[in-house]
């Protein structure tokens, strides 16, 4: 990854800020004659989109993608695709606190240190409006799953929120899209919205577990060391902002088992190997085994409450602050179409990789 | 990171299977004028090697490192720096069962579905041996490091080993180094020794935590979205192998915490901000704010265990398998220098990404 | 280079084609704290704009750019600066001619070999319309040049066209902005405007040859093999649409030369090394002297001519094609704001480089 | 490419001085597979040795490659391969005088005002020797192609030994291994002998053009802007020391072409596309053809000569200086071998790229 781009061949530069004119994601190396058209893109903006219901930011952005170049009749050429998404909700305030004022857990202090000019009026590129860009390119980058790997399945949704965690015996696929938490378990959902409920209305905030499962992937994508698909999987999980923790398979837990617990044994199925568990997480030595990959991560509390903390100003004076203003109680939530567009692109460039070393021939087995 | 190669002005490319003649790292990127002999190296070296007590493999390698270019007169040119260390204890022994079986946990499998070709003599570019390299490279961060930033101090070290964590309380810089397990509680190393070697006798295995801190990392280095210095950070310990999960700060429990509970309070200090807590592991927004900069990793059990575990052949067949030689109990007490290396080599590239863009000049606060 | 950016540092990420709505230019890296706006920028662009005298395309652009993110109050922020042109002249007529027929010595057919999908309505990405991000981005290297290293100064010119060269003991740079062809030969002008005109009027074209001479560049910019200052100012010359041919001071003609003619003495001066020729152009080994760095290349013939030429269809066809349409009877006066364009960024990228290894320290002479 | 390090896929990273122990590549992203042991790379190596002829420097050279990692039973594994040549004539000397002085031509003054320090005993990485391990780096590119793309047909040849030019219509294929100067041309070959002894014993040098042409190489590599296999094969050739300028096709004389005269006219033939000339080199729009692929370049006259040059020392006085030693009288001789290495470097990574992107299937024709 370089500053503001990721991905080795299939490649996304993104750009802009909260309150700019606009925002945007450059996708470069896609394979041509993928069907693409704004609306394959739409959806999964929609996803993240934020003032959908009381549970996240009150912002209002249409979040409308436009494909500016790349395409051509319905079909990517295989040239850069420039998704750009205007900002429509740029609320006229008085900005005068947060400029002179440092907010504690907030980038502010950091790009003050680093650059010597800040845009106060707003995240900058470490706002959560920044990964709409993310999953304009994850769109692009699962039409060219569809079309390369078919059976691949990317999945998101929450598994903790605050002390509050799913069960895992009442784990349902069907569940995640009919609740606003992405909760693959009912009754979780139903206690999150009153505990996430009662943290609106008191101004606070709560972190999340996210949990990423990419069903269908091949075996042989990843390399052994500095390119292992977990290495890339963990960078594009932890380039998401507020994320402070990313694991694979059993993730820290596998630091308590023993080899016997933790050896996922191989036996001959009737399409290849099959495992008796999975603890690797789907992959090993860095490289996919065709289980299903498993990757979690933890996102921190929002920063923005209405409970005053202390800090200080640029002039170095003590201060407190209240961060007032339109923010999630758990913006863990809005990641979870983030993160499945960042697993689509990792995905899509390391299958792209793979094609390009080995050309996708597959040491048989059996 | 591509494959072999990591850091985006510090690059270090490493090299060298477990059962060649040698292994080694090509270190480009490196400022000139730098002080540099082979004897530097030698210590972060011994760290790692194997065979120095009953807690590691019994692998005897001198893992002695060879400067074969990069440096004139005891300094470094500016001029990649090859670190070539031969291999030296590859016993011939009779391989016929690996060669057909695959290993679970291992990456045999994975290879093989792959590449289609296989060295079966050992891990090859997966072997623990492939971070002897690491630590060389790591050293001429170091040695870089003490120039250019020369308050910079990492030391890594165990946090649990199985499910024995250390106490908090305990905590002491300076038992680190007085006990095989990099422990910086004592009371834990002795309770870890009668406990690994029951596991070593009975030819098991366990995981580890390893956590590294970072003193006297000026702030202002990484960057908002995908050169966040954590994301960079997260990529380097990921890439170790047998790393299943890593952490920035909290990490993973950030996700149970409120935003006022996360909250760290600034207040101005007499050389600069202070903080009242470090919940942010030291980087906020992908930048670092001059705290202790905290990364935690988790190793999963060595797979290679002389309990049976079922696999297949090659062909396809089922079977069962035992992993006799010389392996660790517990891999994750060799990490420790590995990690630190790979500390020192993310923090010197991000020293030099941010003198290119910035000049280092900062933010003035107060 | 990857497909679509260059730079090592400040990279920049061109996207968009000639009949879509817009084209830009995405510049990662840059700087903080340069002054910047798009009137800065805009200087640039109207140098490269067609349709400005009879000597051009009658394809009438405003190529006005704007800045969409990466500054603020004024100033580049360091994050990613987005420059977007919209296409405002993409005029409506029958494209089924070029639809089907491959025009020769266009990327026509290699678009269709390589990709089977190709907008057939323009050139594409090989549009010299692409160039106009370029001389934006390049209009950014300038100003954070303007801050690093004042003393740059860039300036190209038009030295051939056809078999018409300057005489260059007539060369006065106070020339070359006062005629339509970037002539520093005020009589090669005139003959120039004659010849062209005539060239023009039978639908002809001709190639041409230009010169970029970098004043006031540091000594100490490059590297000594595949970094290389001359590779890089050759690889962003070469990636120009139609350009042929790169050299670097003798280039070419120092085949010609034996050892003594071609060795620049060196002598010393009062602020520093000075030399007694310039064979080479300002670069030696890789890194530059501190002399004026001197770049040329060759730009060939517009293939749009109104001359028939023998082609096939995409069924295979044999047939004649003629391109009409408003297209550059010299296409390589473009091309100068386009060359200085890529000096810049390619200088800038490499002062960055330079800071980032060496801190800027220079060993001393005298 | 960054400072050490080409390619984008097929990734070569060399590291050696001419007066250490060894150098050597790391040629990392190789395709698994691959027959190669050590003599299939020696055959290259030997063509580039020095020592074989009175046109060549005496230094004497084994140059034995050592192949210390990446392959297993003759196969490469699709791990990095680690090339190794030692140094074995490292003849001692009193280096005095190079040491205080800065040879006119050579990079030891930008080596010293970039680094402060500076290996004086020879070249550094600007030495003619980095470039065997080029050389060694192409013959694994070679082997690769033999496998992926057999038909390719990488052959370099001189065609002007300073103002001495060969007659193209005396051209022949089968000349080229016939005489010490790799020219096609047998009367050229005589004339040359003659000339180059002169020089030789006159202690003077001369330039020379080196062209290299890629018969057999697919239609569709490439990409249409930064990434163009144009783009690539300029930076490829200006990388290697001395060269001072880069063509493909017509070059620098395609500026004196009209746009009837440049035109390639397409046809039908039985195999696809025919084209009744070959301006472009086998390259439109950056993308390959099918066409020969023609790359020609200038190597500048050795600046090491008999004749006393005026410099200046480290200390900045006036003085002369003879470069006595082992030097050829021109380089550009053994540059051949060199570039036939990088052309295939560039051709097999282009190839991979392509695969990468669009899986090799192309749009078809008739």
């Amino acid at each position: 990854m370089s500053l503001n781009t990721y991905g080795h061949l299939f490649r996304v530069t993104t750009w802009g800020e909260s309150h700019g004119p606009a925002i945007g994601a450059t996708v470069d190396g896609c394979p041509p004659g993928v069907a693409l058209i704004e609306s394959d893109l739409q959806g999964w903006l929609d996803k993240r989109k934020p003032g959908q219901n009381k549970y996240t930011t009150q912002r209002r952005e249409a979040d409308a993608v436009e494909i500016l170049s790349g395409t051509f009749e319905g079909k990517t050429t295989g040239t850069p695709i420039q998704l750009m998404i205007r900002n429509t909700d740029q609320r006229s305030k008085d900005y005068g606190d947060i400029a002179e004022k440092f907010r504690p857990g907030h980038a502010d202090i950091t790009y003050w240190q680093k650059y010597g000019i800040r845009d106060y009026r707003g995240g900058g590129r470490s706002s959560a409006r920044e990964t709409a860009t993310r999953v304009a390119a994850g769109g692009v980058a699962r039409a060219a799953l569809d079309r390369l790997a078919p059976g691949v399945k990317i999945t998101g949704y929450l598994v903790a929120m605050g002390e509050h965690e799913i069960d895992r015996n009442r784990f349902d696929w069907d569940q995640i899209e009919q609740n606003p938490f992405w909760a693959p378990d009912a009754q979780a959902a139903e206690n999150w919205a009153i505990y996430l409920d009662g943290l609106r209305k008191s101004g606070s905030s709560v972190g999340a577990i996210i949990e990423v499962t990419i069903r269908g992937c091949p075996a042989g994508l990843g390399a052994p060391v500095y390119g292992k698909l977990d290495t890339d999987l963990a960078a594009a999980m932890m380039s998401i902002n507020a994320v402070k923790g990313v694991e694979i398979g059993e993730g820290m837990a596998a630091a308590r088992l023993t080899g016997e617990a933790n050896a996922d044994e191989i036996s001959m199925g009737e399409n290849g190997p099959e495992y008796s568990s999975n603890h690797a997480g789907g992959i090993l030595g860095g490289i996919s085994t065709g289980q299903d990959i498993i990757v979690r991560f933890a996102v921190k509390p929002t920063s923005s409450i209405l409970t005053p903390r202390k800090t200080i100003t640029k002039s170095g004076e003590a201060t407190e602050i209240i961060t007032k203003g339109r923010h999630d109680p758990c913006v863990g939530i809005r990641a979870v179409p983030v993160a499945e567009a960042m697993a689509a692109t990792v995905i899509l460039d390391h299958l792209l990789l793979d094609r390009a070393q080995t050309g996708g021939t597959r040491g048989a087995i059996g």
